[in-house]
């Protein structure tokens, strides 16, 4: 267990010359392909409601062969909390995977676009660039069908370590974990932040991927990560408890936990300190793809800023009610002029 | 000049047995790529503001890397318009060329997925798919930005006989007139459908493409077209003068014009018939891509049912009316729903 300092390492309190980055992110690199379908549809096709699944391409080809009309924008889970931080005025950069073709393009523009730091080079060979089809139910939930293609390549040699090393903290996103190179890319990455003396984040990202790799996942939560994101499934799928039970043992495995729970807000645990913060009101709920990442989004801007874990977990709100009342994964806003009352207060 | 009936070519009008389609749409099948800039960005980058520009692959590379992060939406004027028709529960099919790439499987999905028929075979070689580099400024209007790609290929060989035979009315996009064998694609396509006894319509598009193919626009409206949709400045560069000397000599070229007139609704001029037909209210102006596409829509939608005109015109507001309140230039709601009140009255 490594222990930051509560307030999170701010400019100058990690003892580096300041290299430039706040956050570094790994994960799947996706385009999200979002249409809107009747609740029939989720039973009909056989999907798991509210869940990621993976999908092999021939399951890909014949899902988006049954879907209606769609809207592709770039996507992938720790893609879209970088983009977030961007937009915060974090200094970002990315690491994943995407194929030399048009998506791979899409995806590399938009994230560049958006103003972080992209240096991974495109496979020139292997499947396509990731597509994820996600099925938008009138309640507003997601249904993500992943097909990773391109991405499930990432592996260590992929992981740049000065890119690590010179961020306040790399940031881990769950699904990759489905990859045993996927899997070694972390390990690499912990241990060079680390050495480093920075700090790693981790999202456990859906409750069925922590299922898949129940030991895997307790062994990098418990060695590696200081700052653990989850929602309320996903760490009682990693404790095997209910959520008071989970709450208790994770304050002894990582320095800080931020425990989200939809629209109730979330929990924020440090040690004996524990935050209660409620969710940001939305005026109209239209896709809840990205609420999670979103979160993250804000906590880490804000905690690479020096602020407290208070404040931290009002930004991540914040950050998640403006991307759950659009369709999409990233902020339609510059999400910095919507941080400026808190981060003055 | 052919005259049809006034009324419109109902399932019974036209003496030929009911073949299945209501209308068949001719245009550049293209993705849209949409993001939205600051007023200044389309002064930097020498945009003509509001129009339409075709624009080079170099040139096309150049805009998408200044362009924030996209949405991409399956577009193209007259697909577009084909797509509203099939909302409204039209039988409608579409002739366009898209390559065999990943943007190209996205059109040719969505366009299937909205209930279109659409049998072109993808090309195998030539330039990709062809893409709309759309910039949406905050006063929600539309810049485009064409690299036409594998779109630009379409010729008379293209263009299936039997299916414009079989449908009561062919829909041609103005846009795809930059194009000498699209030029001839036009003529023949419009001699099939006369030879069957079939209706030509027209859409006009853009008044800079009027203006670069005058002659050739002139005697194609005054030789083939029965049904013409124009805009205010299009209609007046076909003619040379103001809108009311536009509207006096439109009447003795075609049989039916549909002037829209953005916010003021729209004229719908039928040899001596003269409707005045106000816009549909608009909750929230987003994004003005497809306005008129979708009028184009509602009208032939309401034509092709044996409607009369002003319900023709008032089905398009409608439909014009829902594809501004939201981003990009398809429908988002069943536009069948949409109507109901309007055909019931």
């Amino acid at each position: 267990m490594n222990l930051p300092h509560h307030h999170g390492p701010g400019p100058d309190d990690t003892g580096h010359a300041d290299t430039g980055l706040d956050v570094v992110g790994i994960g799947n690199a996706l385009v999200d392909v979002l249409s809107h379908e009747h609740d029939a549809f989720v039973d009909e096709l056989g999907l798991n409601r509210g869940a990621m699944t993976l999908i092999d391409e021939d399951r890909a080809h014949a899902l988006y062969d049954a879907m209606g009309p769609g809207v592709e924008i770039s996507g992938g889970s720790a893609a879209n909390t970088i983009v977030g931080i961007a937009s915060f005025g974090g200094r970002a950069a990315y690491i994943g995977k995407v194929r030399d073709d048009q998506l791979g393009a899409v995806f590399r523009h938009d994230i560049r676009a958006n103003g972080v730091q992209f240096d991974n080079p495109f496979a020139t060979s292997g499947p396509s660039t990731g597509r994820c089809l996600i099925v938008v139910t009138p309640d507003a939930q997601r249904t993500m069908n992943t097909y990773l293609g391109a991405s499930s390549f990432l592996g260590p040699d992929d992981v740049d370590a000065a890119l690590v090393a010179a961020a306040k903290v790399v940031y881990l996103e769950g699904y990759l974990f489905d990859l045993p190179p996927a899997q070694e890319a972390y390990w690499k990455a912990s241990r060079v932040a680390h050495d480093a003396g920075r700090e790693v984040s981790l999202t456990l990202s859906d409750s069925f991927c922590v299922e898949r790799h129940l030991d895997a996942w307790r062994e990098l939560v418990r060695d590696q990560v200081d700052l653990l994101f989850a929602n309320e499934s996903e760490i009682c799928a990693l404790y095997g408890g209910d959520f008071d039970d989970a709450l208790q043992q994770v304050r002894s495995d990582v320095a800080v936990a931020a425990l989200t729970r939809s629209e109730h807000g979330s929990v924020i645990v440090a040690g004996d300190e524990v935050h209660v913060v409620p969710a940001h009101p939305v005026d109209q709920l239209v896709d809840t793809t990205g609420a999670g990442d979103l979160y993250a989004a804000g906590f880490l801007a804000a905690y690479t800023s020096g602020h407290d874990l208070a404040t931290c977990g009002r930004l991540g709100s914040i950050a998640a009610a403006e991307v759950i009342s659009h369709i999409g994964a990233r902020p339609e806003v510059r999400l910095a002029d919507l941080a400026g009352s808190v981060l003055d207060a």
